[in-house]
């Protein structure tokens, strides 16, 4: 077996094995295989395609690249995983609720780059609280308080790495058997048994249309099927931000206020879908809209606000936040951007624009290594669908960066027109 | 202009511009893009194609990547090219013959590598002969005596050595586009105004077709069209080697053979199409028989043969060598193969296969830094359409390394029979 070989049969449109794509996902991650030998083998894949039964191959050789978790002493751990998008602060919501229902959560999650946030930077907003945590302690917190929320300490999923910042380079982001088994390989890594994917749709996410995003959860769903995780994806709309803040205290503080029953229409929309299903997966019932309403209900009794200061104060976080969102620090400058024009209902609201603008007030990294400014962002008081007057206010901009003000608004009010 | 939206538009399949092809070389030959995006983009080549425009734009620009060279103090200069052989020793026999006939021939050629022999290696193997000339040497060899051959000096389009390179771990090497540009980017960088190309097909050559072979030829003859460099191609089954001899001084034994007036009917079929074309794009004739005419007066008369002396000797070969060539020195092992089976006649005998067994013996390299064994090769004794009873003697091996003579049996035998 020979690296060139391996090429040639995917340039050629043949099946490749499953013995062909561990020997080159093991010998890319030993360094044994070149970068441009992996080049020519993923553009091939992304001219070429590949079977459903190719992209589980590449998906459990890339899990199986480095450390994965064995979170079995937790019983059936279920993961949620969203695709990408602007203002999304779902996983802060939902794992609380589903862990009062007893579902035990345990989640490692990610840094925001680009113009998408992270959940592990949201949670940091919180003075005190401890992302950085080893396995053997979030399984104990998971035990002691059923849930513990992360940032992603073990060395999972090595391969997909590699391969991700090479397709960055190499213009293969947009591939779906790749996008499709880099998702599925870290989840797989991670440890969970059963998967729900929002996989989103729109400006704001990598899948521009819903027939991409429809692909993208039917190879998944399958991958999940082939390799015995049971997988379930929703389809989301992410042509706009999802709720009203973007930033990182800024959706903590939305996030919080949802928990306390004020929860945003297109918000709460994601969390009862994607928590119905989670309560499905789960066995807690196979009724959607009564799942749904198990969900209301531990909102309305204060079960999954009380489950969300648990965790916060499992992980050394100030539970004063939670109890009065006013401790959060504040921006030097919060602008209001008025609109130059009226419409009889808005008809657009670019979150990719919301995105970059929120980045460049100050709330993510262009880079990896950038310093994040936790109170910067955007909060919009009109989205899709609203009438709009000329002079009404389109929202707020959040900064410390007084030079950045007069772009942000530029840029914000292009959001809503161009 | 970025590698990334260049590699994005040939991967769309949309054609890339004059000035983006330039980008893209110029900045890979300075190493300023990595090996990993030239991967990238050559396999969505491989995948995508080229327009003709392109891949001359291609040409032109890895022309220019290096020294060209300027030959304009000799006049019309015509090149000739062959896509690779076995036995192929048409260069030593016809550049001679036109040089008789009034064509200054100013010629660089390469080193064999693989199974395909090269021509400076067989000069080599007459004493004394210098390849190793410069430019301007070259030219005043040509201005006194018509004729000069020498091994590539010059830094000749280094932007496709390091393509040519990458191709061959990538599996791209059989891309229509690439070899194209490739073999013309060479000659326009040599400085040819007129170029011949001998392009060959089957088991000896890189297409294994003759559709594929004229698929080539047609392309090359685009891009010198498009290239002002008035290209002629002719079509060569090169399924079993040309001629009789296979290996270095053998080779030469064989074309000064042939300049004497004893010229197999093979070799004669490609020289005399080959040189009619040449006297034709040098104006010395349009009638391609009494071009032909030319070509064997020239040789009946001895003129090709001085010609071929004085090459020889303005080089410091030992010219000796010409008038007798038993001065050639021989293997320690001359061994007959004897066939193992009768046939009415003989329908194969595999180039590549018999082109191995020659390398094996000591006649080429493996790879670059092989030491070359100036003695060895094959001669055969039966060729395609003749017939053959057991025990007749199929070909001679000639070596120096006794361990491989049972080896190269086999191969032989092989050649014949597979």
């Amino acid at each position: 077996m020979s690296i060139i070989e391996i090429i040639r049969k995917k340039q050629q449109k043949e099946e490749l094995t499953k013995s062909e794509i561990e020997y080159f996902v093991t010998n890319y991650t030993k360094g044994e295989i070149a970068d441009y030998q992996a080049a020519a083998l993923i553009m091939a894949i992304y001219l070429n395609g590949m079977t459903n039964e190719e992209i589980t191959n590449l998906t459990i050789a890339m899990a199986n690249s480095g450390e994965t978790l064995d979170l079995s002493s937790l019983g059936t751990v279920i993961d949620k995983h969203s695709t990408g998008g602007v203002g999304d602060k779902v996983t802060l919501i939902l794992m609380p609720v589903v862990a009062a229902l007893g579902i035990p959560v345990a989640k490692m999650s990610g840094r925001g780059l680009g113009f998408t946030g992270g959940t592990v930077d949201k949670l940091e907003s919180i003075k005190g609280y401890k992302t950085n945590l080893s396995i053997e302690e979030m399984i104990q917190n998971v035990k002691k308080v059923g849930i513990s929320l992360i940032s992603q300490t073990a060395n999972l999923a090595p391969a997909d790495k590699k391969l991700y910042a090479l397709r960055d380079v190499t213009s293969c982001t947009d591939s779906i058997p790749l996008i499709a088994s880099s998702i599925m390989s870290k989840k797989i890594a991670a440890g969970a048994n059963k998967i729900v994917l929002d996989v989103t749709y729109g400006s704001g996410a990598f899948m521009k249309t819903k027939e991409d995003a429809e692909k993208l959860a039917e190879t998944m769903k399958q991958i999940g099927e082939l390799a015995n995780r049971e997988t379930i994806c929703i389809i989301t709309d992410m042509d706009q931000p999802l709720g009203y803040s973007i930033g990182n205290s800024l959706e903590v503080i939305e996030a919080i206020e949802a928990l306390k029953g004020n929860m945003k229409k297109d918000v709460k929309h994601v969390v009862l879908t994607l928590g119905a299903e989670m309560l499905k997966l789960a066995g807690k019932g196979e009724d959607i809209s009564k799942n749904e309403e198990m969900i209301l209900q531990v909102i309305k009794n204060g079960k999954a606000l009380e489950k969300f200061k648990q965790l916060v104060q499992n992980q050394g976080g100030d539970v004063s936040y939670i109890e009065n969102t006013e401790m959060f620090g504040k921006a030097k400058y919060i602008v209001p951007v008025y609109s130059p024009i009226s419409k009889n209902k808005i008809n657009k609201l670019n979150a990719e624009i919301i995105g970059r603008a929120s980045c460049m007030l100050g709330a993510g990294r262009e880079k990896k290594d950038d310093k994040i400014d936790m109170a910067a962002g955007i909060v919009l008081n009109r989205k899709k669908g609203d009438e709009l007057k000329k002079g009404d206010i389109l929202a707020y901009i959040h900064t410390n960066r007084k030079d950045k003000i007069e772009e942000a608004e530029k840029q914000i009010i292009l959001a809503y027109t161009n």
